[in-house]
């Protein structure tokens, strides 16, 4: 049998969970900040929290719009398009960033995609070495590992990234 | 360890989706007409066609506003607020529905639990004999018997009610 609209979702946010909790203990003794792309309403990034008390999480967001238990302090906001956002933040962090989560989340695969590509180039240089990129969207990187996943996530729903040196 | 946000919506999917399944189970023999009470993007409208493709579904919502692929026939919409289009439904088909869903959905648990309340007293006399109710919220029937739910739901997060007689 093929899947649902709702299979695919329940898929998505069981692998992005899972992706999730499993990056969180691999970079738990590396410092450095993680950055959220896209925030939506707020509820990746209330999980993020929640099993990262003491990181510094910042997100990247056009316009907030979250639950108000979701959302950033205003100085862990970095607001506009990520295509100036991301730049601006090489400058500020350098190549600091232990994990990188982005959920485009959009409903036209196309469209995703063609983001993906836009948009690897660059999240790619921000990443500390060890440091793991969770999308929800195949991503194409030059030089990052992609990782097995966790048990739990569902290939293809879900994708790890790792900056190997 | 508390639960995210996201660890309370992933139970929340997996949930609807293993008390759906076997709903259209349970009901497979009854027939008579569905009903999914809130469209929304019409993921699990698109799902409930999935597992039901022979049944028609008639769709509750204020206004459709569903991703394409998950619009259902404008004549299978019965459009406005609940509180005018379930008791207009109670005279248009009487007590013949075999399956009643409803995702109220809503991040505020008071409003829904009010609503829940006010709309209950709407949804049962829709209801067969033998017909089922799957919602994500506790609901008030004054005859309708909660129901034991199937392996994969998490307690609290999807309730089943059944008309017994």
């Amino acid at each position: 049998m093929t899947q649902s609209r709702l299979d695919l979702f329940v898929d998505r946010m069981v692998s992005q969970r899972a992706c999730l909790d499993h990056a969180a203990r691999a970079i738990a003794d590396l410092p450095g900040p993680v950055f959220e792309l896209g925030l939506g309403n707020g509820r990746t990034y209330h999980h993020m929290r929640h099993i990262m008390p003491a990181r510094d999480i910042f997100v990247f967001e056009r316009a907030v719009a979250s639950h108000p238990d979701s959302t950033p302090p205003v100085d862990m906001v970095l607001l506009g398009d990520v295509f100036d956002t991301l730049p601006a933040a090489l400058k500020r962090f350098g190549a600091t960033a232990t994990l990188i989560h982005a959920d485009l989340g959009g409903h036209d695969r196309v469209k995703n995609d063609i983001f993906a590509r836009n948009v690897s180039p660059l999240v790619e240089p921000l990443l500390a070495v060890g440091g793991l990129m969770v999308s929800s969207d195949r991503m194409y990187f030059e030089r990052l590992v992609e990782q097995p996943l966790p048990d739990g996530a569902v290939p293809g729903r879900c994708f790890i990234y790792r900056r190997e040196a």
